[in-house]
């Protein structure tokens, strides 16, 4: 059956459309630089999202109606693949993102939910053939009550046993969807008051779950990427996974950071008081970066609000790291992103995706243009440059101590001329010349 | 000269005493445990704060006269010196931590300043004796002009050479007062916009610069620690040592974990989205714990206030944290905190450390009270229980993989009665209980 | 039935009890200045969290049992009176708080709801009898998806409509209860985004209904207290009644003043920037102070997290306010407050009431101290003298401009030497000692 | 003397131009809607951080020379006033704002420095002939440490009196200029602690303070508009000015509300957890629109940065609430914005006002774009379409009441199908596709 059939496929219009249910900037088989745009954004359906999120908030029940026209679990599950699929049909998606119970609810035992999540991959394998592709999977090891103080890190080793029997399947279920990325986000991996928390017992917990994975997803042929998604708070008090930065520390204490990228969120960032660049750049500049969550949040607000993505300067430096860090390898776009509570129709979904995609397809073609443009790129190189002879030079290559800097520094006199202006306003005023000029 | 005449030494009177310029729980004498309450504490001045920050603002002129009576620069040091000393001396406080241009200004030259910085080093030298001594030292990369884009991270290599000569002279000080710990708080390390940024190259420059450090203090006798204190912005929009967790992700990439302890500031660790406790918890679980920078942030401000500290639940989780890591060795507690802009009177000098120091005796004894009484450690033990034997210790053994684990919960079913309640509500209950019945 | 068989009257058992199911400051008898401190404190159990939370937050599902043992919605309205009544006695609370929805869902139509809600309140009443009270009530206009765009703010007339019904039977509910208070919460009151908002329109709307519910309540003969609760934001992005002082200029505007006082809640207050105090503060000096929400928040987190109150600092100095504001009149201490997800066992139910409970009773005994200690009240009154003789006096009088106040100034000269130290440090100093001498 | 000899007048030369010293979307000439750009937008020049404002900060002294080559303050002052015109001049701004101290600085008594402020405002009467306009002049009563405890809300009535004669010679001195603004600031006007504070009495105090101003301004002539401009905190731990919903409450309370207007800045807005636009939509609809410090802050820091603007969204939202005023009257878009410290060049000061000047050129043009595009007001207007007609309409007559609508509510049934969708991101796109179309 068709849910959308007052909706067609949403055709590339250019920006002078007037015609709401079209791509304005976003053009799927347009060529740039030798691969489609849909190949270089490589965007994502979030399963939880678009087709389990009803607009249930703390507040207030749901608003939008995520049924499928089915109140059998197993019949509402095989419904959401035909739905899914529709939906990234008409709006050229090529990927979609999973957690296990996204796809197919628990069923009782961990026995009987493991056989219903097995038909409903059945199902979408089928249905997917070559033109839908998972681009990761991961375990919703956070709703249940079972992991109320933690999977990985629960207090409870039986705790910790089931959810690396969860995991297992879930990594099982992405390799046979053909997934190459598989997500750790420990939503309830982090402690609510430290009076009742052995921190110290509970990382190293962690990173004992997280090489039995490796080793596991690896036997079993998984070739793909392992994702850690770093988040600081909410729904646990303080998350481990705060930033990148600190999953780095985390990774190189347990060695696990050769196995290891990020899965970037830009809500996640800005809850970290970071931008959504600095993550980026950070994991670009630690050779972790991997895939992206592209929402945004509201930063006048203090908890994830998960908005379809649609300020052009995120987007556009987004895009700009994503390029110098040489595009997408196995990651993509995945819009863990919702429709506002108050956008409860189908007709939302479209627009809302079409937010997102228009976002990030403008933000594409802003920073070629920034790059092709060069300022940006040239003031940084000019700026740096007293590192490439000279005393800089010598620094960098291991050949200057305290004393002979010491000895430069009294010969040199006052440095304060050596520096020149940072010029942030010049540069401001660059982006957007860049920007409103397209 | 006496600089506070009208003020006698502060006396422990208990806290029935409604004399202001009393001590109600620091008793510097009294043995606790085999050791005095002043060795325990082990509490410092700030030279920065107390003897030269005259209550200028971002929107207003000084309001303390911090001038010891000199106007010129080399005769207020001297006499800094002496008013420091007579403060210590009637607060009881053994400990004095300073940077460079804190002891003696800039005079043209480096050459010139470094000599006056003998001048005065000697003087403190030679009047310290064996009652006051230098908790740590720290050079000031961070106030003049030279240093405005960074100083170890500079996109100038003359400002990392200068900065170089600099932090040798400061180690150099250091060494000469008997400290033993030297702090790098980078100030300035970070960026003001990505826009300008060569942030890898920072990194890398910065860890240089530290590596440099740690070879000539070891080459120079220094055994001490040394520090990093981490802080997430201010005045820089994005520092480098954004926290704990970020700077050990930091020192395990350049090796430099083994040379580096932490010197947390509470205002910092708040200003970072953490509490206190927790940034001296993560210290203490990866053997980093080294000193504190004792003061209070206001959570509902977004700067750092640097407030003298006076919250006892926070000087009661920090003295625990302290005490389960054994205790100071190379640190100590030291009043990174400023009386008020509006509490600018020579008294306010005595009130400030009284409250401060009052606060920390009291959190120090509340602290002991808490570990004696034990119902929270036992909570704690009791809690993470199921990892002492079964599939509990079998994990922590590395004897469990995905297949046993998997095995394992398909046998077991649902875990979730093997969940005790956290008990937040009770184990808060219980903090008043000890804390209000001290 | 008895719910909670295995738990007893909860018994002032003193600070030196061990006994965890005991009250430690809280004696319900005790008499303190002409009243019991039950009189004094007024608590009350909030129906929403207590009888009904179970734990559900936005990344997973409930963990506590609230269904009272009946799984139809009359007879689990029924148990939830009785649970509640049991929990009340053993609790030694005298008064309750109540949305409609709490006390009986909506069945179908208006109609339907109404008849089944007044069964509900048949039960409450004869049950409640002279033992338990209603403090006030409340309508849940912000959970169906009919108010997903506001209630008195809903772009519909017909939803305002709706509203205006729902009030009114939830005004004739509370009144049939005895209650003195009517609150209102806008939870859905306030906006999304600007750009889909007619932000004059809605304030006038929200104003119209509140004439209305006033005229409607004072026809039925309520003579209690109508209350706004004021909240920034959240589940709304940005709420009208964003904290006391925007809802001050709101009731000025529309001639409501005289209707309205102010139902306070501690977390809503940090959540808007502000203490917990200053929000009373702001109350008191206007006239508004009404009732309180009991609870606190996370200041290091940014959304609601409605835990229970344990820090003492902050019972105190609300105490302090209502003492100064003459106790509560129609008000109360509403624990607006619910277990955290993680304490999700029938005892901690109680270790949360107990918590909160003795933390304002500790709270209330320290502010009383605090006044009758005299110290920081002096300071204040001292601090102000200036304003009661001379050219203060003439200034308050109305006998001073501009030209006679420059005349004044210019003769004076500089007024510097007026001011003396705010002494913030041996405030909070003084502060701590009653404290830690109760 | 010309003080910027290097740079010509900045020249408009369209988005095209690769020239850093040019318009690229500010045509001060250019006539839209039958005034010029210039008229329209009203740039004025803040004196304090241009002629002043050197890039000390918290944390380092000064790095931008800003002596204007004179040691000698009133010959400074004097060469400021050149520098000022000359910048104005060559960046086509007609309007300056000013604080008394700007201009001139305290000469021991107030005498003296009133005299000395009078020879500087002689001299800029002189020099701005009918070429440049004051737009507004305000006191600096919070820098000296007389203001240390606030100004019109000082304990010391001696401060209150001395912050009166100082606003009467402010007040002279801008109506002298030929100003029609007057604002208030009231830096210093709030509380570090509520332990020392009478808050009752301050508030009364400053709307005494208020009142004397309105009256003394009119009776020398000054027919312009007072402003007050809210800011939360910073310096001051909480402000009395809040925000413009705090503020109206107050001008209401003591019947000020028709002699003042808001001067609404950016960067306070987001401190006070505002947007912009919101503060802006509030004065509006109030009828308290007054004048605009245009900045930016940064969201991710907690202090008021006072950036130059870049972000056009927000020049964009700010433009569309100034056009659906009515335009500016007495008021403009003043540069309350510094360079940053790193910018210290005195190019930057030019690329500084470039990137702000361009950014609200360009905000202008896209906020006309969007009325004239008419999307977004369409479909408002709809959303709200039901009160021009039946219950709607009948409910803002007053003929309704909770009776009628009680009836009409269960007659109705359930109205849920009477709302449309928010269409939040829909909106959002449209945004976008205007502003990139340009």
């Amino acid at each position: 059956m068709e849910f959308f059939s007052n909706i067609g496929k949403i055709q590339y219009q250019g920006p002078k459309s007037t015609d709401p249910l079209s791509f304005k900037y976003y053009n799927p088989e347009e060529v740039i630089n030798g691969k489609t745009m849909r190949e270089h954004l490589k965007f994502a359906l979030s399963w939880w999202h678009t087709m389990g999120g009803d607009g249930t908030d703390m507040f207030g029940c749901g608003t939008t109606d995520k049924t499928w026209g089915q109140s059998d679990p197993a019949a509402r599950a095989k419904a959401k693949v035909d739905a899914a699929f529709e939906i990234m049909d008409k709006l050229s998606i090529d990927y979609y993102c999973f957690h296990d119970r996204d796809l197919s609810p628990e069923y009782g035992s961990l026995k009987a939910t493991n056989d219903q999540l097995d038909i409903v991959t059945d199902y979408i394998k089928e249905k997917q053939g070559d033109k839908f592709k998972c681009l990761w999977g991961t375990a919703k090891c956070f709703d249940h009550p079972r992991f109320m103080h933690g999977a990985g890190t629960s207090p409870s080793a039986d705790v910790f046993a089931f959810s690396a029997a969860q995991i297992k399947k879930a990594l099982e279920s992405t390799v046979k969807l053909g997934g190459n990325g598989y997500v750790f986000w420990g939503g309830r991996e982090g402690y609510e008051t430290l009076l009742n928390t052995n921190m110290g017992l509970e990382l190293d917990n962690m990173a004992r779950l997280m090489k039995m994975a490796v080793e596991y997803g690896r036997s079993i042929g998984f070739k793909g990427d392992f994702y850690i998604e770093p988040k600081p708070k909410e729904p646990t008090k303080h998350q481990y996974d705060f930033d990148t930065a600190t999953v780095l520390g985390f990774l190189r204490k347990y060695g696990l950071d050769k196995d290891f990228k990020m899965n970037i969120e830009a809500n996640h960032a800005t809850l970290a008081q970071h931008t959504f660049q600095h993550e980026l750049r950070v994991a670009r500049d630690n050779g972790v970066f991997g895939s992206i969550d592209a929402n945004q949040g509201d930063v006048l607000l203090g908890w994830d609000t998960d908005q379809f993505p649609t300020n052009i300067y995120d987007t556009t430096m987004c895009m700009y790291e994503v390029i110098k860090a040489g595009g997408f390898t196995n990651g993509g776009l995945n819009f863990d992103a919702k429709a506002r509570r108050g956008s409860f129709t189908p007709e939302d979904i479209f627009y809302s995706y079409i937010a997102g995609m228009d976002a990030f397809a403008l933000g594409f073609r802003a920073a070629l243009k920034l790059i092709e443009d060069g300022r940006i790129d040239k003031f940084v190189a000019d700026r740096y440059a007293s590192w490439n002879t000279g005393i800089g030079a010598d620094i960098i290559a291991g050949k200057a101590d305290f004393a002979s800097l010491e000895k430069y520094a009294l010969e040199k006199g006052e440095v304060t001329a050596s520096l020149s202006s940072g010029r942030q306003e010049m540069l401001e005023s660059i982006v957007n010349n860049v920007l409103f000029s397209l």
